[in-house]
């Protein structure tokens, strides 16, 4: 039985929507929720029936948003600190915070380490497409902002692994991201890490930032600036269509009803594109399962949370990866 | 009176939409169109009220969309060789090509040669917002793949000067493209970017990709590498939704009577993407005004092109960009 470490203290909205996620997760899969946090806070919401499927790990401190990532090192009493311990020490499968997500990166690298072979992890992320059901994995959005040409191809090597391994891909397809698709193209970065990629069958070449959003790929590359840019930049897009249509229906009694009518579509539009679906982005590259979820994740987000650390550990998605690359090195 | 320059051949369609944009912006304004490209081609496309407030500049050689920008500097005789040298000897004072902007770019920067200061010319372009009527001006979006701090320091005088003179804003606020809207945001660039732009009073610090679309800045500055990510990005998740939005309606007969009333939303919608609204993209940095039109522009957007050409051109920004440089290295 998967054992997920969870930080319930660290979230925008405090212990509540953590603990309900959890027993919401509890109610569909078995798996046993190790919620670290304050016991008296904790303990209260889970329901009777519950209470022999959960265990609490007692702590009172928690990093705060607004804190620096560096002092999570030295917070040995803090939520997220005490729950990627209980994975250093063997006790939790997996660690899921919807805390300081600085934190939970600096904390995840150092005191659980790298895989072998990886020098940076990743914060990868997931995309929906034009095609029905299939998304993009992007990778690196935000861990690593400067990169060098090996980083990015360890991150080719983890989203292939992911993509094959946790989504079930038949043959992954990975493309860097650039801006042409031709060979040619690229910055000196990725123009070297065009050539050190190439090395991977499931390889595809360049890919452009539209590439993202039509399913040509499942694996897109980049680095953390890059990617935290995309990722910024779609939802801006997304948020101003989407203010637009809605400014407009208010001068229009026409487009009202249009709107009205429409509304159905635009709920299963929200829902594709709704992190709460994905439940959190895994940090790729750490050697157990790291999920960092949304600070805003409410009860629904952080059971999909649990269910995507119950596949990323059933699957050894961390095996694969570590193989491929003394396979690659060889 | 503007006298413009028009690589008449050059575009994915021929001559034919170029020539009529060209008419149809006569029109409007009072300009000189100076066409360059095959008179035989030409000159029956233009009505006989405006033979005689047209020049046509006769050449045989067009560089195809596929060819080699290197090679442009050695086709002497290619419309857009011949138009860029019009402004070179002084017969014009602007140049628009919709026909290979590799070309377009490397004619323009060593023929036409860069202002005093500027290292890299750089490609702007205006992306809409959800304040009503106002863009934002993104550079390099795609001149300059590898830049330095000083190359976008340099962006950001130049977007500074066109959206005062040009746009004319009051008192533009410029913002550095970054992963966070902290000063400590950044990667290395950005970062020794940030110290260089904060000279400027226009600067609002780091912004990030959401701020391109909700006009909380004038100018947003990157390198040409994020700056052609962050468009296609922008474009492969407005068509996502678009097509998305069709692909529902199909299987729904409520939403199709929903999106027929809504379509004048849409179209209204389509209108503020349309980059025929703008015309093309300026190179900044130039010393004469250059425009780069797409390649698939219709007359529509050729007419919108010789207008920002006319405003470039009288707004005298080339000057406000030496004078601005000249007294900040003072």
């Amino acid at each position: 039985m998967v054992r997920i470490a969870i930080d319930a203290m660290g979230g925008d909205f405090g212990h509540y929507p953590i603990v309900e996620g959890a027993i919401f997760a509890l109610k569909q899969k078995k798996f046993l929720p190790i919620l670290v946090g304050d016991e008296s806070k904790i303990a209260p919401l889970i329901p009777k029936k519950y209470r022999n499927k959960v265990e609490i790990v007692h702590c009172t401190d928690v990093i705060a948003m607004d804190e620096h990532a560096t002092d999570a090192l030295k917070r040995r009493d803090s939520s997220i600190y005490v729950a990627v311990d209980l994975v250093r020490q063997g006790k939790a499968d997996a660690v899921v915070s919807a805390g300081h997500s600085g934190a939970t990166m600096s904390l995840a690298t150092l005191r659980i380490g790298r895989i072998k072979g990886i020098s940076r992890p990743a914060i990868a992320t997931f995309m929906p497409t034009s095609q029905k059901g299939k998304q993009t994995i992007v990778l690196d959005v935000g861990a690593n902002i400067d990169c060098d040409a090996e980083n990015l191809f360890q991150f080719a090597v983890m989203g292939e692994a992911y993509a094959n391994k946790v989504l079930g891909c038949a043959k992954a397809k990975v493309g860097l991201l650039s801006n042409g698709e031709e060979a040619t193209k690229g910055n000196e970065v990725t123009k070297a890490a065009y050539n050190l990629i190439s090395q991977l069958d499931s390889f595809v070449g360049n890919v452009e930032g539209g590439d993202i959003f039509n399913g040509s790929v499942d694996v897109v590359v980049c680095d953390g600036f890059v990617g935290n840019v995309l990722l910024k930049t779609s939802e801006g897009v997304a948020d101003t269509i989407s203010q637009y249509l809605k400014s407009e229906i208010k001068h229009s009694p026409v487009a009202i009803a249009g709107a009205l009518l429409m509304k159905r579509v635009f709920r299963k539009l929200k829902k594709q594109t709704d992190y709460a679906e994905y439940g959190g982005a895994p940090l790729l590259g750490v050697k157990a399962c790291t999920i960092i979820s949304h600070g805003k994740s409410n009860p629904k987000a952080i059971k999909n949370a649990m269910f995507q650390a119950i596949r990323f550990v059933e699957s050894d998605v961390n095996e694969a990866i570590r193989a491929r690359l003394e396979a690659l090195n060889d």
